[in-house]
């Protein structure tokens, strides 16, 4: 099977124009196949405090009324997607924006909550692979703002991280998906204090040893949950590790790769 | 040689949220291959007004500063788009929504002008119809927003009626092209205060004749020479008529219809 790479690209990159240049350089230079999956960053929230539009968010999550569905469509979908596609073009990279509409490639439903209304949240209920796999067979590189819909018309704003593993897990059927989440700390770190103290190698023993000694942080748990939930749906290998460093993740020699064997 | 409909729509129509849905819907509903191509409507000047951005015409042209162009980008290619791909698919037509600087489609140059400087607008060098091509094929349907790209990683705002003929342009040598402007009027009148007096067919010779009697009017003639260009560069037809009878336009039982014959 062909090598398929899924990175996800944190916030913080996305903020600052030198990081995300220098990333996008090197996301460029990657041979095998490939899909970016950006979040938000700060422009959607700077944008609504401009145009004078309160953010509610509960307990981590945004609620997202119509007026911020607006927003992050315009600011997810519009300007960060179609700049990163404009950018990889100048590095020799055939890239192609995309959002969950779009091919109908990721349908999603309004999340339900017996307490709270999330509003204009989407929870992810099918890949339809067949867009992506097409593309990808041109040696088109997909660029996915986490943006969905529900097929009557609705767009939903879905967490990006969630978008780069349902992908990684529909298309491992088809490629060998190495699953990258890209952020601004080295990797899992033994020491959350210590950078250095990345821990190269995870598996399902090693982490239910480091969860009981409390060695994993409140904040990597749901992160590495979730990835030992796309290895069991088929994803080859997740790696977890700093943006600026992104040929060496892919190579495998920088951040925490998780495996399930 | 299977056919092919190109179609622009008006500002108006994408500012009025039920003109836009009866349009979508009768857009969904045409069984050949087909392109649309929307503006932007009101909505970017509204969002530049909120943000204070002063928004400078010069003879009917937007300038399209750094900020303009953070604007008409997450409008037109975000919020815009994106919706209208989200109508579509909940009308069974399976869409895909791009700019020109997915998949290279539409590679244009920063205008040169030797007294103004009209900011990031651009004119449009060449199309590439690769990934047109290969969807249109897939029987996915393309949408796209007025901006383009410059291969060197700048996005670039470009007139939706430019696209629209370049891309029936540059597919007329793979397919039966009829390039739809679809906007508020019923089409070419004889009388501007006349709605009922459409012409229904304009050949050059005829063109010539209505001109020489000053019976088109100032706005109406850079349309219609493009239009004549266009069918001079290989397209089959061109149809200008109301949004709200697009079916009927593309039956050719309304509107006008300018051919080279």
């Amino acid at each position: 099977m062909a090598k398929l790479y899924v990175i996800k690209i944190g916030g913080n990159i996305i903020d600052d124009e030198k990081k995300l240049s220098s990333f996008l350089k090197a996301f460029a230079a990657i041979h095998d196949k490939k899909i970016l999956v950006h979040g938000g960053g700060k422009l959607a929230t700077r944008l609504a405090e401009q145009l004078n539009i309160p953010q509610q968010v509960v307990e981590g999550r945004r609620i997202t009324d119509a007026e911020t569905l607006k927003i992050v469509t315009m600011v997810y979908a519009g300007y960060i997607n179609k700049n990163i596609v404009a950018q990889l073009q100048a590095n020799n990279c055939n890239a192609i924006g995309l959002c969950g509409a779009d091919g109908d490639s990721i349908l999603a439903h309004k999340r339900k909550h017996a307490v709270m209304d999330y509003g204009f949240v989407g929870d992810v209920d099918a890949i339809n692979t067949d867009l992506a796999t097409n593309l990808l067979e041109k040696n088109i590189t997909l660029v996915f703002a986490p943006i969905t819909h529900d097929q009557q018309g609705q767009l939903l704003n879905t967490n990006a991280d969630t978008i780069a593993q349902e992908l990684a897990k529909g298309l491992s059927d088809q490629y060998e998906v190495t699953l990258v989440y890209s952020f601004e700390k080295s990797g899992v770190l033994l020491d959350i204090n210590n950078e250095k103290s990345v821990i190269s190698k995870i598996d399902p023993l090693y982490y239910r040893e480091l969860r009981s000694k409390e060695k994993i942080i409140a904040g990597m748990i749901p992160k590495m949950d979730n990835a030992f939930a796309a290895l069991d749906a088929g994803v080859n290998k997740v790696i977890i590790g700093n943006a600026q460093e992104l040929s060496k993740l892919v190579q495998g020699t920088a951040g925490t790769t998780i495996v399930n064997e």
